[in-house]
C-alpha cells in the first residue's frame, strides 16, 4: 500500500509514536505512556501498510474505522493522527494534551477530534462499539455493494477491555453475526494498573475467543514482519479476527518498561532520558526528524479516496447512499412520520403504549430505510419487531431487525457503533428496569451526542407479577439525570407516536422511550398535526377559568389524572390537567414556560407510578405527590396500583389535602 | 445420603415439581412454567442425593447454597421448598403464587422466602452472586477449618445468564480463584424467550467455560444416573464445575415442550391434561400423593446439622464465629470506629477524602475481622488495599483484600454474594463515574438489603484530566435516587471517618463513599465524639442571629461555601454553612428538621460538582445551585472548577443574586 523512504525504517516510525507519546504526557504531567509505546509498532504496521484512511477527509464513508478501545492510550492516536497528517491534530495540540479546549483531550473524544471514531476510556465499550461498526459496514454493503461499502474495522483493546463483561457480550455477538470485516489487536502486555495480570486474571483468551467463533492468532508486538503476516491473514479471514500482540509496556524505557509503573503515569525526565538514549532517539521533545515526517505523510489512502469518489459519482445509487450515510432524515421519512400522527389521531385506539410503538414502526419503517433495531431476546414484549422485517444473519445483512440475544450492554454499544458507522438509525428494546444494564453504553450516546433510541417497555408496577426485580421504580429519575438524554413517557396511543416523531427528528442525542405493558385508554381530542409533546408537558383539559389546582402526569397515569379532574371538578372545583410526556423537553423549555403551565401559588400534585426524586424541580417541595417511596411487588397490576394508593382517589385525597391547606 | 421408599421413584419426584408447577403459574395466569419443567429431574437428583440443607433451619450456617440464577423458573424452587419440608411454604403459598403478600413472588425475593438464598430475575446476576458465596466459604473455612465451614454453592443458570457479560466476569473470577465449590448446573435446553437460542447464539459454552478454568462435562438433563453421577464428579473437583445440562424445557407437555411457547406463560387446560397424562400424573391440582411427599420429606441433612451444632458447641472458636457470622458489629468493632473518628478529630489532618478512607480503614481493620474487599484493579486510586493486609488467592483464602480485576459488575455482584453468605462485611471500589459498571447488583444490594460498601473515589470533575468520560456528573443524582441505597460524599477526613461509620453500623442495606481524588481542607471543630453526619447534614458555621442567607455544600465544595461564607460575612452578610454528607439521610429526618435547617424564606444557595438533578427537594425550585449543567471535559482539576464556574466566588455571586431580588 505504501512505500517508505528507503532511509526511514518501521521501528523509526513507530519510536516518533513513543517520543511524542512519552513527551506529551511529561509535559501535560498526566497521562498514560506505557501503552501507545508498547503498540507503537503495531500501530505502525497497521496504519502504514493495511489501514484504509485518508487524512484530508476523515469523514470518508468508505473509510476504515479504527478504535482505540484502550482509550487510555490516547497519545497512541493523536500522534497517528499527526503523524499521518490530519491537519487539526498539529504539534501544538500535541504540546497541550488534557489542557482545557485542546483537541486532545486525555481520552479520544468523538465529535471533538477529527479522526477519532468513538470515545473511549470506560473499558469494553471500544470493542463493542466497533462490533457495531462492523455490523453496519456489512449491513451498507449488502444495500450498497461493494464499490461503495468495502471497509474494515480496527481495534486496539487492552487486558481490562477483555475483562469487562460487555466484551463478552460483544465477541459472542460477532462470533454469531460472522462479522469478518472486524480485527481485534489485543495488547498483551501481561500488565494491569495493580501490576501483573495474573494477579486477577487466569482465562485463556485465545481459546475464549475461539470458543466464541473468532480466528486467533499470537504475535510479537514488536516483530514488524510478524505484525504484517498477522494483518495479511485478518484481511482473508471469514471469522472476526483477534491478534494476541504480545508485547512490553512502555517498551523502551530503561526501569519502568515491562512494569505497572510505566502505565498511568509521567515516566519522568531522567527515564525520558534514558528511553532516548535506548531507542536511538537523539531529536528533541516534539520534534519529529523530517524524512520520518514525510514516511508517515506517505501514508493514507488518498488514491483510493479518490477512486471512491469516482465511484459514487457513477453509481445509480449515490442519492440514495448519500441520503442514507447522512443521518437527516428526507423529506419522506418526515411525511410518514406527520402522517402518522394524524392517522392516530383519527383512529383514537386505546392500546399499551409498548403496542402503539410497534405501530408506529410498522407504519413508518417502509419510509425509513435507515431504521434498523432489535430487542435483548424480547421481541415480543418490546414489540419493535415489525410484521415482515428482514432478520439479519451471518451471510446475510440485508434486514432490519436483529436477534441480539440477552445481551443489553453489548446491544447498546452495538448501537452507538452503527449510529457512528453512519447509515442507520438504531433502536434496541429491553425492559425498563435492565437500562440499568445498558447504562455505561447509554451515558456515551448522550455524550457523543448519537440519536439512538432505546425503546424499554414494561415501565412500571403496571407491569405486575414479575415483582421488585422487574419493576422499575427509580429508573425513569436516573435516566432523566443523565445529560442529553430524552426520557419520553407517552400517555397515549398519539403521544406515543409523537415520542417516536421527536426522537427520530432529533440528531444530536438518544432518547428513551418508557412504554406501559397494560393497555391505556386514547386521550387526545386535536387532529394530530401539531406534535403537543415538543415541549415537553402541555395543557391536555384546562380547567373553567382559573384553576384551583393542577394535576400533572405522566404515561399511564395520565388517565388517572384526567379521572380525578373528573371527580373534583364534581366537587366544583377548577382544574387543569397536564400531560408530561418529557421532562427534559419541559425544563428546557425555561421558567416562563413551567410558571404557565404551574401558574404560582396554586397548589399542583404529580402522579407517576415511580420514585418522586427529580420531580421537585417542576412542581417544587411542596408539591404532593401521588406514586412509588420505594420498590415494588409481585401481584397483578391492578393490585399493586390500588396496594400503593395510585390511584385517581389518591390523586383527589392529595388534591384536597393541599386545597384544604 | 437418602433412603428412598422402594415404590417412589426419582421420576415421581421429578414430576411433583412439574405438576405443581405448571398448576401454580395456570392459576396465577402467570409465569414460568418451562425451566421447572425442564430441569425438575437435575433439581431433584441434586436435592435427594446431594445438597446439604435442613428444612427446619433455613440459616443453618454450613448449610449447601442453591441460588436459581434463572430466577423467573421460581417454582421449581418453591416446589422444592414445599416438597423438602420448608414450613413456611405451604401448599397454600403455591396457591397463591405471584399473588400481593404471598411468600411465593414472580422471582425468588431473599428476605422474604425462608430458603431462598439470593433474589434472582434479572439474569447473571445469581451466578455471579454465587461466586460471592463460593469465595466466602473458602474465606470462613480458612479461619474456621472444615470442622465448622465445609459446604457447597449448587447453581441453576439459563442461556440467558451465561450471554450476560456480568457472567463472563464472574466465571473469570471464580477461574481465578479456583473455587472448586462453585458447581453450575446449565439448563441447555436450546430455547430462548424468542425462539431456538441459535437466533443469536453460536458460542461453544463448554470451551468458553474450560477456557476460563473450569472444569466442564455434559449430560443429559434427564437421565438420573448420569445426573448423579455428573453431581458426584462436581464434589471432588478441583476446579470450580459447569455441567451442561440438556433438557427439554417444558418436558412433558404434549405440544409445547421444546419451544419457547412453554418458556413464560401458562400451558393452559388443555396442554395441562396432556401433560398429567404424559406424565402418568394422575393427582388433582396441588395435590401430591402421600408416598412421594414422604420421599421428599425424607431428603435434607438434619443428621449432618445436628453433627455440626455439637461441633459448633465443643469448638475453641465457637464464640467467633457466632459473632462473624452474625453479621452484627460486636463492641470492639463500634469501639474502634469511635476512637478512630476522635483520633482524626483530634489530628485534623487535611487529606483527599479517599486518602482518609484508607487510613479509616487502615485503622479499624485490626478490629474488623469481617471486613474484606477490593478494588477492580485500581488499588493505588481507590487506597482500600491497607498495609499489610492479607491477598486472597486461589488455595489461599486467610486474606482480606481480592484483586477483581477490571469486573466491576461481577465484583459487586461478588459483595452482594459474601454478604448473602455471611461471615464478611464487604467493601468494593472502583472510580464513581463507573458505578454504571456495577449498577444492577447496586440495585440487588439494595433491595436485598446488604450493607456492602461501595467505596467510589474521583468523584467529580476534581479527577482532572481524564475527562468528562471519567467524570460523574449525574452519578450522585443517579445513586440517591436508588432507594435504601445511602450515598455519602464527605466534606473532610472526619466526615469520612462518620461515613465509614454509619455504613458499617448499618446492617439493612448498602452504602456509597463518594471520595475525592483531590487534597481537601479539614473543617471540623468538635471533638469527634458524636457522629455529625448521622442526620445527613447539620450546620457546620452557625450565623450571628438569624441568617440572611444559607450555603449548603457536599463533599469537595464545602470548603468553598465556607470561604464563600467568610466572604460574604465581610460584606455584612449572616450567613449559615451547612455541610450535606448524605442527602439520603437527611431526607429520613422528615419536614421539621429541613425546615430548621432551611428556615421558610431564607434565600438558599446549594453547591456540589455535579447536577442539580434531585437537590431541589432541598433547595426547592427557587434556590440557587452553584455546580455543573452538562459533561465535564478533560483538563486539569483548577481549571475545570474555573472553567465551569464552580468556585467561592462563584457562590457568592449566587447568594448575592438571591439577595438582591
Amino acid at each position: 500500500m505504501t512505500t517508505l523512504s528507503a532511509s526511514v525504517s518501521m521501528n523509526d516510525m513507530a519510536n516518533a509514536i513513543r517520543a511524542l507519546s512519552m513527551d506529551a504526557v511529561q509535559r501535560a504531567n498526566s497521562g498514560h505512556p506505557g501503552m501507545p509505546m508498547g503498540m507503537a509498532d503495531v500501530a505502525t504496521v497497521l496504519w502504514a501498510k493495511h489501514m484504509k484512511f485518508d487524512p484530508a477527509a476523515p469523514g470518508w464513508a468508505d473509510r476504515d474505522r479504527f478504535v482505540l478501545s484502550a482509550g487510555h492510550g490516547s497519545m497512541l492516536l493523536y500522534a497517528l493522527l499527526h503523524l499521518t497528517g490530519f491537519e487539526d491534530i498539529t504539534i501544538d495540540e500535541l504540546k497541550n494534551f488534557r489542557q482545557l479546549d485542546s483537541l486532545t483531550a486525555g481520552h479520544p473524544e468523538y465529535g471533538h477530534t477529527p479522526g477519532v471514531e468513538a470515545t473511549t476510556g470506560p473499558l469494553g465499550q471500544g470493542i463493542s462499539m466497533s462490533v457495531g461498526m462492523a455490523l453496519a459496514e456489512r449491513m451498507m454493503n449488502a444495500r450498497y455493494g461493494d464499490e461503495l461499502v468495502d471497509h474494515r474495522t480496527w481495534v486496539i483493546a487492552s487486558d481490562g477491555d477483555l475483562q469487562e463483561g460487555i466484551s463478552h457480550e460483544a465477541i459472542s455477538l460477532a462470533g454469531h453475526l460472522g462479522l469478518n470485516r472486524l480485527c481485534v489487536l489485543w495488547d498483551d502486555n501481561e500488565i494491569s494498573i495493580d501490576g501483573p495480570t495474573d494477579l486477577s486474571e487466569s482465562t485463556d483468551v485465545l481459546k475464549r475467543f475461539d470458543a466464541a467463533g473468532w480466528a486467533v492468532s499470537r504475535i510479537d508486538g514488536h516483530d514488524h514482519a510478524a505484525i504484517d503476516a498477522a494483518l495479511q491473514a485478518a484481511r482473508s479471514s471469514d471469522k472476526p479476527v483477534l491478534i494476541a500482540c504480545r508485547t512490553t509496556i512502555g517498551y523502551g524505557a530503561p526501569t519502568k518498561a515491562g512494569t505497572a509503573g510505566s502505565h498511568g503515569a509521567p515516566l519522568g525526565d531522567d527515564e525520558i532520558a534514558g528511553t532516548r538514549k535506548a531507542l536511538g532517539w537523539t531529536s528533541a521533545p516534539f520534534e519529529v526528524p523530517a524524512d520520518i515526517i514525510d514516511a508517515w505523510r506517505a501514508t493514507g489512502s488518498a488514491d483510493s479516496h479518490q477512486a471512491w469518489q469516482e465511484r459514487l459519482a457513477g453509481s445509480e445509487k449515490a442519492d440514495d447512499f448519500v441520503s442514507q450515510i447522512s443521518g437527516e432524515p428526507g423529506e419522506a421519512e418526515l411525511a410518514a412520520l406527520d402522517a402518522w400522527r394524524c392517522k392516530v389521531a383519527e383512529d383514537k385506539p386505546a392500546l399499551a403504549s409498548r403496542a402503539a410503538s410497534g405501530q408506529t414502526l410498522a407504519a413508518i419503517i417502509g419510509e425509513w430505510p435507515s431504521l434498523a433495531g432489535g430487542s435483548a431476546d424480547l421481541a415480543g414484549s418490546n414489540l419493535t419487531k415489525t410484521p415482515g422485517v428482514g432478520v439479519v444473519k451471518a451471510g446475510d445483512y440485508a434486514g432490519q431487525y436483529i436477534h441480539f440475544g440477552v445481551r443489553e450492554h453489548g446491544m447498546a454499544a452495538c448501537a452507538n457503533g452503527m449510529s457512528l458507522h453512519g447509515g442507520f438509525r438504531p433502536h434496541v428494546a429491553t425492559f425498563l428496569v435492565f437500562a440499568d444494564y445498558c447504562r455505561p453504553a447509554m451515558r456515551l450516546s448522550s455524550l457523543m451526542h448519537q440519536p439512538v433510541v432505546y425503546v424499554m417497555t414494561h415501565d412500571s408496577i403496571g407491569l405486575g407479577e414479575d415483582g421488585p426485580t422487574h419493576q422499575p421504580v427509580e429508573t425513569l429519575a436516573s435516566l432523566r439525570a443523565i445529560p442529553n438524554m430524552y426520557v419520553f413517557r407517552p400517555a397515549d396511543a398519539l403521544e406515543t407516536a409523537e415520542a417516536w416523531d421527536l426522537a427520530l427528528r432529533r440528531i444530536d442525542g438518544p432518547s428513551v422511550l418508557a412504554l406501559s405493558r397494560q393497555k391505556l385508554p386514547f386521550l387526545r381530542e386535536d387532529d394530530g398535526s401539531v406534535n403537543r409533546s415538543a415541549r415537553g408537558a402541555y395543557v391536555l383539559a384546562e380547567s373553567e377559568g382559573a384553576p384551583d389546582v393542577v394535576l400533572v402526569g405522566t404515561g399511564s397515569e395520565v388517565s388517572l389524572a384526567v379521572e380525578a379532574a373528573t371527580a373534583l371538578r364534581g366537587k366544583g372545583r377548577s382544574v387543569r390537567v397536564i400531560s408530561a410526556p418529557c421532562l427534559d423537553l419541559l425544563l428546557e423549555q425555561g421558567d416562563d414556560y413551567l410558571d404557565d403551565l404551574f401558574p404560582a401559588g396554586i397548589p399542583v400534585v404529580a402522579c407517576e407510578a415511580a420514585l418522586r426524586f427529580g420531580w421537585d424541580q417542576i412542581i417544587g417541595r411542596k408539591g404532593a405527590f401521588v406514586g412509588m417511596a420505594g420498590f415494588g411487588a409481585s401481584a397483578p397490576a391492578e393490585d399493586l396500583y390500588a396496594h400503593f394508593g395510585i390511584t385517581s382517589d389518591g390523586i383527589i385525597s392529595a388534591a384536597e389535602a393541599l386545597l384544604a391547606g
